[in-house]
This record gives structure tokens, C-alpha cells and sequence, in this order.
């Protein structure tokens, strides 16, 4: 199966099940499943105009996502791309109609308008008071007289919703709507066809196209367009969008039609903003999934003409969960990098028996180099020794520039030397263990334990435990026993090492995707390593 | 291009210039392009603990869009599925912290943790005090020593973000992240991989099967299990999950990898609360795109232990664009279905005249059947003859039922019996010309008066404007000259009707799909079944 579906026939009430339950109990339903479903908001009090809105399903989160406070009472779910039937419709209106009145919203597909209009019907022949208004945002065709209702339909739920929720009456919210549907314009485009559970996809847009001026159903677009990238498909569908636009404040709905990522959507966001029309776009609704159509590639870009007060009713709070909010757009000013970020080098300074004991250290990883590749050979890329023995030269250059006779500072001009000579993860973990090590030194500790904090903080980055066949088998026992010479450290280095090779699974670095059989006998070269300068310290 | 980006080096920048734009002025940004990447909290005082994650980019909304009041101080974003540079956390880092210091949220992959750990200890050189949680929430691989950091990571951005913002010190809020990861447990399952933009697709997984325990970086995951549907892919991640999970009550996070459609994860929800783990969980985030792998078709499970307080940081308000909101898991109670979906018919009553007049019209129309049928052939599918004929000869049997006597009840069971014996459109929108005249007629107006009130409200619903190439053109000179008498009527009529025959372009209805050449010359069906009634009635 290639959708996350069960049954085909009851993905729509499965759907609105999950919808409901995960709605923190601000959501409920109207019995009669299959055929009526209809959710509606669980807190209301027909007390205001009721807002009811819905169509085809396959556009979620529209249009249950903004059923709650703030938004639409209740919504009629049809079948996936389908119009819900006249009794739905009808069961809604009567389940959330008080005296103030109903209004219904409606994208202008036929069977909506006929759907909903005749329900309308039945319901004021109950002496009920039923508005219908058909949003027909859709500019792909400037010459339909039929066009169609897009994610401009959310304009009218916000605006109009709010309105309601602070009392407006029915008059007042079918003229605000009528208004807000005027002044509303949308076009999408998308990169392929979108998929419906059950069904076979249409490939209906070749390589390196897009379709222009389409739906929300999968149907074909006015126009298939050579695709050129984000702010390509902007401009594109701005030429559509100004035909007629007044060049005043407005607020832009940007849509993702299900299947753009979220990466493509900011950057599409980053480019509508930037275009020549960015300056009337006041405010911004998304990026965000809001009107979809399934998993369709695609997005569409919602305009609107911004009256008095529309930004108070977009910005107030809405209790639903299809709603992302509606922010000004805004470019705040970009903050200075901080200061910090070229490490202070401490000055350099001489202290002989320090450069004497480095150059040591250092001349044993030198030593070391074809030993310690042909062990890293067994068990990983075979580089530790060049690794080691390469960040050693670089250590022996750098000499004349380090704090020798400092110390502290000296730990942590090792790690920065370290970590911009040395490279792969050991550079940095090493990196890590110096400076950690210089900041304990820093706070007064004794050479081993400034270096056993430093290896503390090397594991919790590195992740490695004794046991996990690294060099920490062979550091720890040695910073262990070396209160009690450095004669005992070196014995406990060189037998951490060799406990290594007894370990057949490596639990950290590269060796870890290696098999048993493979590491069985082989020292690990990170402990060799640190068992050979102890070794060679001790001596 | 198949994706929407420009240009591929520098789209991840462009996308944090999106989402800065739309941020309402909450977010903003380091300077330091192309290389150092951070997006911050543009009201940040320093005056609390700073918490800062990040990674590669690809995984949008995170972390920039959990990064406001309330979770995120600043995150710091890698190329697509590559980690940041150690400068880049470290600029971070000592851009936003003060003396209540610094906690690093990091997903444990090696890149992250080295270049997050390196930074975290040049920063401890400046005196900064800086804390460093590896998240390893995942749980494919049971015996994996190195579990990688998914969607679990936002319970940590949550609950210590919260926690933060109300105070909590640093070394209370990584005892909390840790308490938190540890009682953390994701996987993922996919039907497809992700298309990296720039890059070519793998096609992984064959039609049919889906991947269980996979990353978010497009990496295989642990096993390839056949795909049988949506509670079947719950029930393979419970077993994942339930391993070592105590029975006590948890949160769950039910994440899009980015490309399942809303309709999709919205019956995922309904499964996973319907499982046998349903009853652990007391509260869930989600169902939303909130650590995605750009568009895999694929989605996370996460479940957190809940610990007293959890709750309330959870349901804190976050002033941040990714975070969905956690609700409680609630089962509201169904509404019952209103009365009045079974219409009340009015009790039949006799009333000669009335009888002999409808079954006059009704013969009409039956007569002209062949006639209109071969009309509609030119413009449409040739049925309208056949539908009205078909509603004539049901009215005529309906006869015995109907209200007679009662011309306003007899107008509204007209359209009763209309809606539910004549298909398509046609059916619906006479059902609502009827209806309306009934309510009409029932407020006191007329027969001409309530027919025009039902034509007006046909027009609204269906769209038809005079001129439009329909039975409205008819119809409306017929009912404006039905005062001056009947023959004035019919020849109104037949002068619309001959009208249509000039229009070459139908603005409404299935004419309107048909060019110029194929209409010219002949009658609209509708508008030439109105003028036939009419000179029938006159004559």
C-alpha cells in the first residue's frame, strides 16, 4: 500500500476520529456515519452566527482543522474530492443554527453550490436565518466566470470567524465576507499530480515542468510552465496575481499544497516577500499546509485587500489547529557576530623542560605512525597513525607560539592547535580533552585531575565507556594509577591496551561497524597509542 | 528543477530569510553569512538559562521554528543533513548567553556532538557557563549503543523550555533534559526515501514495502516490512516501542517526516490512540511536520514519560511557529443528529384546477422530450430533454401526495419530489427555485413575486446571469412581463429563448465548455422548455 491508509471507504470518518481525538476535546461530532460528517465545535452555544463551511475531503487540515473559537462552527466532510450531500449540509446547519443566524461558506465548485444551496434551503424553511456566500478566488482563468474557491476561503474563515466570535450579526458577517471574497485572490502551482489513497496517480507533468493555474482536485493547471526554481515560480504567479490588484496593503496567504517541504515553503516564503509586490504584502499567513490537495508538490499564494480592522480579526487568537497565525512581515535588524569567535592565543613563552617533554610526546606519535596505521588497518581506515603522528609535526612547528611556561593556558593553546591541525573526529575529541583540561587547570586542579576532567568531558562528547574498545581503555586505568607513579601508569595504560584486543565489539568510533572475528587480537591504536607514551614517559 | 529552490548553495540561508520574514518579527538572525547560520530570539535578555539546539538543515520547522519564547533561545543550522562548525555553535552560544548560562540541545550524531562539544568548551574558556545533553531517543535498534536523536529532541526544546522561561536554573534544567531524554523513545517508518534538492533520489524501497526504524537523513532504516495500511504500520512501531516502556502515563509526538499528506497522519493519529498503547497516552502533540526528512513520505512516533509538572510545561504557551500545541486525549461525547433531516411533508388535500394545471405542464414537457433532447446535443451531453421529462412523468405520480390545496405547501413539496427524482444539477437547482418560492409565498408574496424570489435564489446557487446562455434567459423576461398577462409572458419567453441561440460563448453550466462555432444557431434546451410552457400556457 502505498498510502497510510486502512480501508478506502472509511478513510474520511478515520481521519476526522483522529482529528477529533487529538483536538484536546475542543472538537466533537454529529452521529450519523457514514453519510453525515459533520464536526463541530464541542464548547458552543449557538449564542452568535454560526460559521459553517466544508466540501470534498483530501484538503486537510481544511476544513475541520478550523472548526473552534475564532473560526468556523462546524464542517461538512464529503468524500475525498467529492461535495458532502444536502442532508450533511442540512444536519450541520440545523445542529449549530441559533437565532443569530447561520452562515455559509462555500467554495464554488458546482456540486458545493448546489449541495449547501439547497440545504440552505431546507433549513429556512424551518425559519431559520441561512446566509450562503461563494468564495471563487482563483485567477488562473481572469476570463471564468466560474472561478474556483482556493485557500482564499481561509481570508473569509478568519475574518468573518472573528467578527462572529465578538458578536457581529448575520447581516454584518455575509457583507464582511462578500467583501473579503472580492478582495481575494489566489493561484497555485505545483511540480507534479497529487496521489489519492486507492487510486492510480495521473503523471501528467513531465521533467523539469510545473503546472500553473491549478486546483485543488488534481485537475490540470490552465498552463504546464518550464519549472526555474522558487523565485521563478513566484514571478510566475504574480503575473497572474497583479492583473487587477490594487496596489494597497494587503495580507498573503502562503499554502503548501501537501507535498513541498517545509525547506521549499520558507524559501518560497523568502521570495514572495522579496518580489515587486512584497511592499503591499502588510501581513503573512504560513508557510503552512492549510488548504491541501492530498500530497501534491505544490503551493498556492492567497492575496487579500486589507480593510479597517481586518488586521485585529487575522491576528486574534483562534482555538483550532489548521490556523498557523498571522504575523506582520517584518526584517528586524541582524545582530553582530559576537566577539570570541577568533580564539585569544595566550602569548607565547618559553619554559625548556616543557618544550623538551612535548617534543618527546610528540616524537613517540612520530615514531609510532606505520605501527599504529597497519593496528588501525584491522579495525578501521588505517590512519590513526598518520592521524596522530601529522598533528604531532604540526604540535613540533608550533612551538614558538605556545604559553610554555603557562600551564593552563597552555592545555588549551594544545587543543586549539589540535583542532585546527588535526583532522577527522579524534581531532576534535582531542581538542576537547585539552581545553576541558586547561579550564580545570584553570580552576587549580593537579595536572591529573585537570586531565581526568579533560577525559571526562571527551566521553560524554565522544560517547565512549571503558570497554567500548577506544583509547580511553588504555587513558583511564592510566590517569588511575598515576597518584602512584608514572611507572604504574605506564603498566596500567599498556594493560588497558591489550585488554582491548579481547574485545570483539566496538561500541564507539568507526571500529563499531566492524565484526567480531575482524577485531579479535588487535590492540586498538588509540589505546597503543597512549600505552607507548606512558611507556616512553616512564622510561 | 523538481524542487523550489534557487540555488542549491544557498538555500538554506534563503530559507531562514523566509522564516525570519514570517516570523512577526519574534526571530532573527547572526550575522556571519554564508558560514555561520544562527537563527535567535530577537526579544532575548539574557536574563535566563539560553537554550540552544540545531544541526543539519532539511529537518524544518526545526529548530528555527521552535526557536521564541517559551522553547528555543537560538538554533544553529548545518547545510541539509550536514552538522554546523564549531564556530557556528560557538557564535550561538556567545550571542545569547548571560550568567544564568547556556544549555546545548544535541541529537546524537557524531558531527553534532563534536562540533556542538568543541564549541561548548571554547565557550567554558570565556567563564560562560555552558551545559551539553545528547538526545538519543531512538529505539530501532535496541542493542545500538549510539542511538540517534529524532523527534524526542522537541519534548526536551518543550518542557526545559519552558521550564527556562519560567526560571529554572541551568543545573535544573539539565537534570530535567536528561530526565527527559531518558524517558524518550521514537521511530520512524517510511513508504518512500527523500529527494534531496540538487541531489538524485534512491529509490529504496520497491512499491509495496516500507521502511521501519529509519533516520532523518534519508539513511536506511533497520528492516524492510511489507506496507498493509496504517494501523498495520502503528502496530510494527509499538512493538519498537513498547520494548522497555513502562505502563504509566506518556506524551506523544506524532511527527510528519514531511511528505504523508495531513489526511494520512490524521488516520495514523486515529490508529495510535486506538492501539493497545492508547490507554498510556494522556497527551499528544501533533499530528504535524515538526523534525522532517524534506519530503519522505514517512512519519515519527515519540513517547515521553510524564513527570509531575510535565503537563503544564507542555501545555505552556510557545511563542514559536513549529510547535503544534499539546492537548489532552480526549473520546467527546457524539452529538445526536438534529431533527428535521426527514422532511415533513405536508398532508396531500385535492384541488381539481391545481391538478389539471401541473399535469398540463407536466405533458409539456414530456411532449417536447425528443425536441429538447436533440438541442441539448449540440451544447451538451443530450439529456436535458430526457431529465425533465423524467421529473415531469415522476410529478404526475407523485399527484396524489401532494398538497394541493395549499399553494405555498405545494410549492416547497414540488421541490421535495423534485430533489429526489431528478439527478444532476438540474434536479438541485429547480429543488431550490421551488423551495425559495415556497418560503416566499409563505411570507405573503404572490405567485409572480415567489417565483421571481426562487429565481433569484436558483441564480445565486447556480451562477446564471441573464445573457449567460441558460434557461434564466427565458425564464426572467417571462416572469418581469407575467403582470402585463400570459401572452405577454410566452412571447417574452420565446424572444429570450430565440436570444440564446445568438450567444456563442455559455458562461455556465456544461455549455460553457463548448467553443463558439458549435453553438451558434441553436436554443439553449432550458430556455427553450421555459418558452414552450409559457405558450402553452397562453394559448
Amino acid at each position: 500500500m502505498k498510502h497510510f491508509i486502512n480501508e478506502k471507504h472509511d478513510m474520511v470518518t478515520e481521519a476526522i476520529d483522529g482529528t477529533i481525538a487529538a483536538s484536546g476535546g475542543k472538537l466533537t461530532r454529529l452521529d450519523g456515519y457514514p453519510h453525515i460528517r459533520v464536526v463541530v465545535r464541542s464548547d458552543w452555544d449557538k449564542s452568535k452566527v454560526a460559521l459553517v463551511s466544508g466540501g470534498g475531503s483530501g484538503h486537510e487540515p481544511a476544513h475541520a482543522g478550523f472548526v473552534g473559537e475564532g473560526m468556523l462552527t462546524a464542517a461538512v466532510c464529503g468524500d475525498v474530492f467529492a461535495s458532502p450531500s444536502v442532508d450533511a449540509v442540512l444536519a450541520a446547519i440545523l445542529a449549530v443554527t441559533g437565532p443569530a443566524g447561520c452562515l455559509l461558506i462555500v467554495k464554488n465548485y458546482t456540486g458545493d453550490r448546489l449541495n449547501f444551496g439547497l440545504a440552505a434551503e431546507r433549513a429556512r424553511a424551518f425559519g431559520h436565518k441561512v446566509s450562503v456566500v461563494i468564495v471563487d478566488d482563483d485567477v488562473a482563468l481572469p476570463n471564468l466566470p466560474q472561478a474556483r474557491g482556493l485557500a482564499g476561503t481561509l481570508f473569509v474563515h478568519k475574518i468573518v470567524g472573528a467578527m462572529a466570535e465578538g458578536g457581529a450579526n448575520l447581516e454584518a458577517c455575509t457583507i464582511a465576507a462578500k467583501r473579503v471574497i472580492a478582495g481575494s485572490r489566489s493561484i497555485g502551482l505545483s511540480l507534479d499530480t497529487c496521489s489519492v489513497p486507492g487510486s492510480l496517480k495521473e503523471d501528467r507533468i513531465p521533467f523539469g515542468m510545473a503546472e500553473l493555474g491549478l486546483g485543488i482536485h488534481g485537475e490540470a493547471g490552465v498552463a504546464q510552465v518550464a519549472s526555474a526554481g522558487a523565485a521563478d515560480a513566484i514571478a510566475k504567479m504574480i503575473e497572474a496575481l497583479v492583473a487587477d490588484m490594487p496596489r494597497t496593503p494587503h495580507v498573503a496567504l502562503i499554502n503548501n499544497l501537501g507535498g513541498a517541504s517545509c525547506l521549499e515553503m520558507a524559501i518560497l516564503t523568502n521570495n514572495l516577500l522579496g518580489s515587486e509586490i512584497g511592499q503591499y504584502i502588510r501581513l503573512v499567513v504560513g508557510p503552512s499546509a492549510m488548504m491541501t490537495a492530498l500530497d501534491m508538490h505544490g503551493f498556492s499564494i492567497s492575496l487579500c485587500e486589507l480593510a479597517d480592522g481586518d488586521e485585529g480579526f487575522l491576528k486574534a487568537p483562534a482555538k483550532v489547529t489548521g490556523w498557523p497565525g498571522c504575523n506582520s512581515v517584518t526584517t528586524p535588524a541582524v545582530l553582530p557576530l559576537p566577539d570570541g569567535l577568533t580564539p585569544i592565543r595566550a602569548p607565547a613563552s618559553a619554559h625548556a623542560p616543557t618544550r623538551e617533554f612535548l617534543t618527546d610526546c610528540c616524537k613517540v606519535l612520530i615514531a609510532a605512525e606505520n605501527d599504529l596505521n597497519l593496528l588501525d588497518a584491522k579495525s578501521g581506515d588505517g590512519d590513526t597513525g598518520s592521524t596522530l603522528a601529522g598533528a604531532a609535526r604540526a604540535l613540533i612547528d608550533a612551538m614558538d607560539r605556545l604559553p610554555l611556561a603557562d600551564h593552563t593556558q597552555l592545555y588549551r593553546a594544545i587543543g586549539l592547535e589540535l583542532s585546527q591541525t588535526m583532522g577527522g573526529s579524534s581531532g576534535v575529541l582531542l581538542a576537547i580533552f585539552f581545553a576541558a583540561a586547561g579550564d580545570a587547570s584553570s580552576s587549580g586542579m593537579t595536572m591529573r585531575d585537570a586531565l581526568m576532567a579533560g577525559l571526562d568531558r571527551m566521553r560524554q562528547i565522544g560517547g565512549a565507556n571503558p570497554g567500548d574498545r577506544t583509547m580511553v581503555d588504555a587513558l583511564l586505568p592510566a590517569l588511575n594509577a598515576l597518584s602512584a607513579g608514572l611507572p604504574q601508569a605506564a603498566a596500567a595504560a599498556r594493560k588497558g591496551a591489550k585488554y582491548t584486543a579481547t574485545l570483539t565489539s566496538a561500541k564507539a568510533g568507526r571500529a563499531s561497524y566492524i565484526n567480531a572475528e575482524q577485531l579479535e587480537g588487535h590492540i586498538d591504536p588509540g589505546a597503543e597509542a597512549v600505552a607507548r607514551l606512558f611507556e616512553h614517559l616512564a622510561s
